[in-house]
């Protein structure tokens, strides 16, 4: 439960704008082909949840090759892991819920040295996963205010289900 | 509507045992490395649904490399495409769904010779992943019937979501 709460503050501050002085991660860019990535799991937020305005959608976790080792162990993660978190639409019928159209994607990338304020991660999100339109303006208040407790699993809230 | 009520028949068809005359599949076995595969969508079916005994769960599909090309033009399909669905667990509170452990795999095999009868498509659902626990007694029963409806899209029901 505690992990569920933090995995839902941490994607919150990816997402919610603030107005604190912009600090955009401006080299990260969408990564392609990251279906094809190790899917570590699917989350779905409802309108019953309050939080439901600004991140509702089915989420989607995947981590490329080099993170995927990591993931399993729990961390640590060495530089060049990626995490994509694709966010769709859903719908719910009769008791079933399918997933609908691509609203964006959240990254994070681990690059020690570059993005060594931020615990060695770069985050951003990109609206309809269009590199010309990201969202992050300031990764510390956005992001990383809320990854830092999570600084034994190297920063991860991701665990990995068998 | 017709595309998520035929699915949920021909999974339920895959799912549910039927008293009639046994013909395995028991040539397939379960893939491995299939979370690498291309993550094609994730359904869920909770409570509500009238299919949430035999069904209930949050269902990842998948789709090899092999197949993956086939999947993005709605068929048909090479043989050597395999599908995945792996069926976990899932738990929400306050509006936010979280996935669980493993319950087992559902597997769609193509190889039109071998499987001619069943439109080419070789079916089976492994209880826990486990090679030992297959679940399907009677392909044609509890699979195909719900498939062939499909023909147009070569017996399959998911289809590309970008």
């Amino acid at each position: 439960m505690r992990g569920q709460i933090q995995l839902l503050c941490a994607t919150f501050a990816v997402l919610v704008m603030t107005s604190m002085a912009a600090r955009p991660a401006d080299d990260i860019t969408p990564p392609s082909g990251y279906r094809n990535w190790f899917h570590v799991n699917t989350m779905i937020i409802d309108k019953a949840s309050p939080l439901f305005e600004s991140l509702g959608g089915m989420h989607s976790v995947h981590v490329n090759a080099v993170g995927e080792p990591a993931l399993k162990k729990g961390g640590p993660y060495p530089d060049g892991s990626i995490f994509v978190t694709d966010l769709h639409d859903f719908s719910t019928v009769d008791g079933t819920t399918t997933e609908g159209k691509l609203k964006g994607i959240a990254v994070m990338v681990k690059d020690a040295s570059k993005y060594a304020a931020t615990g060695g991660w770069g985050f951003q999100f990109f609206i309809d996963a269009d590199a010309k339109k990201p969202f992050v303006t300031d990764v510390v208040k956005q992001c990383f205010g809320c990854h830092e407790p999570q600084k034994t699993a190297d920063y991860v809230y991701s665990t990995y289900i068998p």
